[in-house]
Order: structure tokens, then C-alpha cells, then sequence
């Protein structure tokens, strides 16, 4: 079995422009910084701070779990924390997915799924998507036990209409359909609308990209109470540390902070999309915070992503089946998008 | 199946002595306090503290493995890191165990060990302690994949000593034995210098007990670079957050604290075992952070619990064969241990 393999991280410290691992350039909200304090002097008895680290945290994470059920309209019942939404989507397959069940995904998409999937010894039912990364068809007629879809999906940024969404959902009723909107607030709606209507879909978010908190590892499942209740059934107790929950509340509540920076990403979206079109390169619309720009070759994209990295500018090259013509970019700062667009137009042709 | 059911956890600000589930009544090391604050205040390009968060955490938190691996005298590819020892547990048997191969462990001990074979559909096989708790024979002819042994067990408190722990390793080649040293830190001795020795002994640590450190899961595991490799395959790739790895490295390096607060545990332990014997209650030599004290009954135990939780002190009852007849205390303040006497002294009698 081959584990998943992250993104590459520079070196701390290394002076690079970092576009390949759709981090939020912007900070978190000061709250975030201001919530970890409190929670290092709070209850500090003996005046050293960090006292209450020494007790365990809350399995139920019940301080973060409560806004982001009051923010999603939901009972809390139907919200449960992951250690960023990697582990909740590794708690499906282990609660949802008997050895030898399938698991099914559109292709292109996270590659996390295959290596959780194969990791259960599920089978694979792998549809690959049209040229449009539209869902592929075949999904729809899957006899899957478990169905992942990202939405908007990587790397294409392509969003599913929740009319979609709804489709697979009620026609595959023995099906669970999970559908990671990691990006999902960077886009034009989303399926938030569908939890609690449907039986068998849940939607997962994570804090790492719209929240800025990637380092912090928070993620959230929104979904029936009793479905919530079986995957909670393989979660560690202790999943989130007592900083973790902190940080992922504050973040939550300051709702105009993340608004503001998620303007910001989608203007800068549009600069980069733009720009790369008038560079000659096609660039599919994104809802994403990055966006897919295809080259004339595997051999144009590739010499791209390592001109780019001479230049200090790390970007995401998938040496893979539909996707080695193109590179995935993460939407930066307007500075930063100047920078990938300045050096792209800079570069040498490959033939 | 059952989910694992942690200690309970009192409402916040609640008045109450802990003594329910081994938590170190001291607070973690300063030193913790100010990696973390350091953390924030890093790479603050745009001042606003927490700028760091925004960027994933190190996959392979190299800043903690390097001390706990120089402080073990160890290559960094012989320790792995979870999040908290319990991940680090489920990742041994998810990587180690295929469906029906046999989990084994002695009983009484950790109940993660049992949920943990059922979530993978392992078959279990438990061998009971003798009467004093000791390792059970049968263990050492047991034909398990994998082999669990706490040491000090818990709740009894019995260390088992490293002769055994190798010969069991050596009897048993084909098994993995883990040697989980959660409470190895308040112990005489400990099994680490079998690490590398045998090329199928691991030990786990945790910083929950012995560095204060319950509410930012820290779990590190010490053994063969090529097995912790297979075990990592399964490993969350962001399973540490920022402030965790920070929060971890900072309290190993505080050697002078963790020795210090250990000595005074250590002190008051043997305080609580006298004053529980001489109350007349039989209680196991421990070197843990905690003791086990057997009653004349199992009515006068849960009587017993009941009574300490009605005067505000929490201890941990298992209303389980060959352990309903005790109590689990977790060795606190002095101020807490003369506490917990008085109150056991002024119980009612059970008959």
C-alpha cells in the first residue's frame, strides 16, 4: 500500500511564493490568537500558564461543535469534529465500508480517497470525469456502499449543482454520499441546504483553507444525528486538543473576518484566471481557492511548475492520467498572483 | 459495536478533586506556554498573531521527533509520532492486523486495546491476570498477530519487568508487541532499552501523564525504523497541529520540570498507599500515577464511589469482573491525596 503523499512544505524560513497547497494567504482572525491565550490562563491555579492543558479535552468538543451548528441552522447532534477533515473522511471509511464493500469517486479528484479506500480493502469504483469534469454519468448507476464527491472538486474547482447532488443521492439510497466542500466557501453556493433533507448525505468542511487555520487541524461533518452517531463510533476520544477546539470556535465566529478574506481570494481568482487566458493557457472556471490551467503539453506543464520553481514559486504539478497538462494554483495574494503571472509570461517556450 | 467511553469529564468550573482519570495535577513545563506563544508570534509578515496557523502543520513534526529521538538516544526514524498515544494504537492495529488475524492483551487493562480489534475485526484473545496481576502465562504461547501489553498496567499498577517483555518478544516472532509505557515515567524502570534490540518490540509514550499535557494529545512510538514506517502508512498525513509539535518539543526539553513533578507524584503515591492501607483496604504496589485499592465487596467499592463523588472527589469505578470490588485513584496534590483519605476515613460502613 502507498500512503498519501502531502503536498511538498519548503524548508522554515525559505524565502518561496507558496501556491501549492491551497493554504489561505491571509492570516486567521485575531480572535484565534486571543482564544488560545485564554485558554493557556484560564483556571491557572498555581499562576503557570498553560495550566489546563494537563486536563484531557473535550471528546464532544461541544464549544466548537455548537456554533457551527448554530451557524449551519442544525441541531448539534449534527455536527461532528474531525482532526481537520482528513480524519473524518478516514472515520467514514472505517465506520461506513466492510472489507470488500466499494467505494466509488469521480476522477480527477482528492487522491486521499483511493489511499483510505485501498488502506479498508474496499474496492474501487473510479468513473472517470468527462472533459468538463462534470460528474461523470456512470456515479449515478454505482452499486458503491460509500460515494465521495468533492465539490468544488481538485483540482479542476469545478462545483456540482446541488440539483446533482440530490440526484445521486435519492438514486442510490443504500449509498452513502459524501460531499467535501473543503472549498466550498470559496464558491457560489453550496449543499449545506441538503443536510438533514437527505437520509444518506453529508456534507464535510474543513478550517485549514477558508478559516486560515491549515495548521490547526479542524474539521467539521455536517449530517444526520444517527449516521453522525455510527462514525463517531471509531473516533479517538480525544481527537482535538484543547487549543484546537479554542482556535476552531473563535474562527467560526468571526464570520466578517472570513468574508473579507474570501473577497479577497475571489478577486484575486478572477486576476489570476484572466491573466493566465491572456498568457494563451486554458484555465477551466473555478469556485475554488485555486485554479487549473492546462498547457499545450505534459511536457510544456512540466518545464512551467519547474521554471516557476527556479523562480521561488511552488506550485501543484500531478504527474497523472488528464491532469500532467496542467498545473494547480493556489489563489494568493493579488501580489503573489502578479508574481505567478510575471513569471509564467517570463518564461522560456517549450516546443 | 461499542464505542470506547473515556472517564467522565466534570462541566467546567465545577468544584471537584480528579482523581478519575490519571491526569498530573501540575501544570506542564513554562516552557510549554512560551513555544506556543512563540508559534504565534512567528512569520507574523502582516502582525496580526496566529499568521503561522494558515500554513499545514509538519507532516512528520520533525521539530519533536528530533528531541524525543536524541533524549532516547535513538535515530529520528525510530520514533513516530500521533495524536495522542490512542492514535498512535489504532494506527498500530490498522497497519498491523489484517481482518481475523488475532489481537492479544492480558486482563485486566486498557479497554481501547478490545475496541480497537472489534472495529478491525480482529479476533481477541485475552488471557486473565493471576490474582496478584501479573503477566498471564498463556500470553507467551498466544498466536497473535499482535500483542498488547501496558506496562505499568492499568487499573492495577503492575509493571512487568523487561525480562519478560523480551522474552515474550523473542518467544513470539512472528507477533508484534506493543509495550504501552503510558504511565512509564512514574515507574522504576521502563522497557525503551529493548528498542532496537528486537525487531518486534515497540514502546508507546504519552505526554497526557508524566508532562502535563492531556489537552494537546502528544503520543510518541519508539521501535524499528522499518515497522514504524509500515505503521506511518496509515498515519493522517497532518496528524499533529502546529501547536501541538511546539507545545511537545518544548516540554521534553524541560527535563528539570517532568523530573521534578514526577519526584513529588511519586512521594504522595506512596503516601496514598499507605493511607489507604491503613484504612484496611488492600492496595497493589503501583508505579503508576495512580493505585488500585480492593474493598471488601464490590458493594462497598461502588458504595465508596458513590460516596467520594457525593463530597466532590471523582475516582474511577470499573463495573467489571475482577475489578468491581475496587477503586482506581489517580495520585494528585498532597493536599488531594489527604483529601481523599479523610474522605474514605468518614464513609459510612458498608456491610
Amino acid at each position: 500500500m502507498q500512503p498519501y503523499v502531502p503536498g511538498e512544505q519548503p524548508p522554515a524560513g525559505a524565502r518561496v511564493i507558496k501556491l501549492n497547497t491551497n493554504e489561505n494567504p491571509y492570516p486567521p482572525s485575531p480572535r484565534v490568537a486571543e482564544a488560545i491565550a485564554a485558554e493557556l490562563t484560564a483556571d491557572a491555579a498555581t499562576g503557570t500558564p498553560g495550566e489546563r492543558l494537563r486536563l484531557y479535552s473535550d471528546p464532544a468538543a461541544s464549544a466548537l461543535r455548537a456554533v457551527a451548528a448554530e451557524q449551519a441552522g442544525l441541531p448539534i447532534e449534527c455536527v461532528l469534529h474531525g482532526n481537520g477533515s482528513d480524519e473524518l473522511l478516514a472515520m467514514i471509511v472505517r465506520a461506513c465500508v466492510g472489507e470488500g464493500e466499494t467505494v466509488a469517486y469521480p476522477y480527477p479528484t482528492y487522491v486521499l480517497y483511493e489511499t483510505l479506500a485501498r488502506a479498508q480493502g474496499a474496492q474501487l469504483a473510479v468513473y472517470d470525469a468527462p472533459s468538463d469534469f462534470a460528474l461523470p454519468s456512470a456515479l449515478f448507476t454505482t452499486d458503491a456502499r460509500l460515494i465521495f464527491v468533492a465539490s468544488p472538486n481538485s483540482p479542476s474547482g469545478v462545483r456540482y449543482p446541488n440539483e446533482q447532488l440530490e440526484r445521486l443521492a435519492r438514486g442510490r439510497p443504500a449509498a452513502l454520499v459524501v460531499v467535501d466542500e473543503a472549498y466550498a466557501t470559496f464558491a457560489d453556493g453550496d449543499a449545506m441546504a441538503l443536510v438533514g433533507e437527505l437520509p444518506n448525505l453529508v456534507v464535510l468542511r474543513t478550517l485549514s483553507k477558508s478559516h486560515s487555520l491549515a495548521g490547526m487541524r479542524v474539521g467539521l461533518l455536517y449530517g444526520p444525528a444517527e449516521l453522525l452517531r455510527g462514525v463517531a463510533k471509531v473516533k479517538d476520544s480525544y481527537n482535538l486538543d484543547r487549543l484546537a477546539i479554542a482556535a476552531g470556535a473563535a474562527s467560526l465566529r468571526d464570520v466578517a473576518w472570513t468574508a473579507s478574506n474570501v473577497a479577497r481570494i475571489r478577486g484575486a481568482r478572477q486576476r489570476l484566471l484572466s491573466g493566465l487566458r491572456a498568457l494563451g493557457l486554458e484555465v477551466l472556471p473555478s469556485e475554488a481557492n485555486f485554479v487549473f490551467a492546462r498547457f499545450a503539453s505534459a511536457a510544456a506543464a512540466a518545464a512551467a511548475y519547474r521554471f516557476l520553481r527556479d523562480q521561488g514559486i511552488l506550485v501543484r504539478y500531478f504527474p497523472a492520467r488528464m491532469l500532467d497538462d496542467g498545473l494547480r494554483i493556489t489563489v494568493g495574494t493579488d501580489d503573489q498572483v502578479e508574481a505567478v503571472l510575471a513569471a509564467l509570461q517570463a518564461r522560456p517556450t517549450v516546443s
